[in-house]
């Protein structure tokens, strides 16, 4: 494997084994696209909270949570169903307050299924506009216990 | 048609038609069931909003929305993909904070597709229970304004 | 425990754990009543997985799946971001070519949320109407293997 | 307006508003931005129905479908439950088997609110490699009427 895996060693990666449902399939019997990106979603969750930042942790430091800037992925062959694949989340840049996350969807032979990226702004309620958010500084904590695989 | 269509004329109905989606269909090439109850759901709101209890009316009264206590259906045929179907919701009874809602999916051709019920209660902010709810009466507005087809 | 725990015994249980992700909640911070319907057809694919009934064993005896006929639930408690809940599903009623799944999803604290009933259609493809499907009878290997807590 | 529409006009463009429900909200009170990716979908569903190339067109030139290749997206600003948006789709780019569709998703007052880009390839069954696919030739039927906004 290439050297970005070395690197990825100082990035906490949470890896999050799936079996495909039937319902996650559609009429040509693989995976619905949209569907990836609701498992790049919770990736993204499930990293956080590895780290302590689960959705109360989130709140408890006043922030509503990332919403997402900009995504992309490329398919490089589709899962069906009852297929056992697995989908691995890491962090691959930081920003002041933003973030990108690196996703990797595997089948369980290690096919690499989906490759993407989020980037996420970690948002808090902004005091001058009721009802609107803006970005937070990202906690130097978050940093340090998430690492970046960049 | 049965009397129960003579009844119905007393109710306000909610007809919503939909092209049934690719993403809508499983590996059998069938609406997966599932999305029919986000079409039930979907329908319970259209209904109450065309009677002018949209979300934003709700919350004004002070009801955080109407969770779902008990639902069924019963699945006579299935819809394909690209399909043109229609949801109808009607209210078919009022409690003191619940209320059953009645649906019926039809493909275009008049085939019924699904038959349910959902039974709701219009919830409210309990203050003895920070964090949870309660049932809040059913202003007679609203009764006044949908009927009932029950 | 209850008696109907006793029964259970006699019955193959497949319990699955689910995290209950952000994207499966709604407005309301709750998951979204649908969602509960898709985490039933995944247990009920699961059970019979487990008996070795998988996809690719049902097409293997000529079945294209088991259609739903249909469906209720009772609501008892909501589930919110990151609990942890788990759905156990078991056969509780064999008909020549019908089958019903009941599903209970517990918080992992043990408190109830969501009690149901499937009925299923064992189905093949029916060889005097090409596109439609029929019945087929529910092979005796696949009662003995999955028992019955009805 | 900007000279991009211009060329757009030489493009079919299909236009499918939508009322987004509360089952597509997450608890942000926004939509869960994995539902944008089943609105491209069907986005590029409808503008091929819209040129005669409905799923039955499909399969009868002996395709089986579209299976995306990648996709992008920007997001500018949130939609929230019962505001009514629209999908805008066309196609950006012809290649020999592939296509790409670009998709505009904007509020009722203007407001854009995503953007993306699905990279598409028009698929039948490999004979070589029975249950794979490849890519096949567009046909110069569809790229006539479908035109191009790139």
């Amino acid at each position: 494997m290439p050297p970005s895996d070395v690197v990825a060693a100082e990035a906490l990666v949470s890896v999050h084994p799936l079996h495909v449902q039937w319902g996650d399939c559609d009429p040509a019997d693989i995976v619905f696209y949209p569907n990836y990106f609701a498992w790049f979603d919770a990736g993204t969750w499930r990293l956080l909270a590895a780290a302590g930042f689960t959705l109360k942790e989130l709140r408890r430091i006043g922030s509503i949570g990332f919403p997402i800037v900009s995504v992309d992925a490329k398919f490089f062959a589709p899962a069906a169903v009852q297929d056992h694949i697995a989908v691995h989340s890491r962090i691959i840049e930081w920003g002041r307050s933003s973030f990108h996350v690196g996703h990797r969807i595997q089948r369980a032979d290690g096919t690499l299924l989906v490759e993407g990226r989020e980037k996420r702004v970690l948002a808090q309620p902004d005091p001058a506009q009721p009802g609107k958010i803006k970005g937070m500084a990202i906690p130097p904590e978050m940093i340090r216990r998430l690492g970046c695989a960049g």
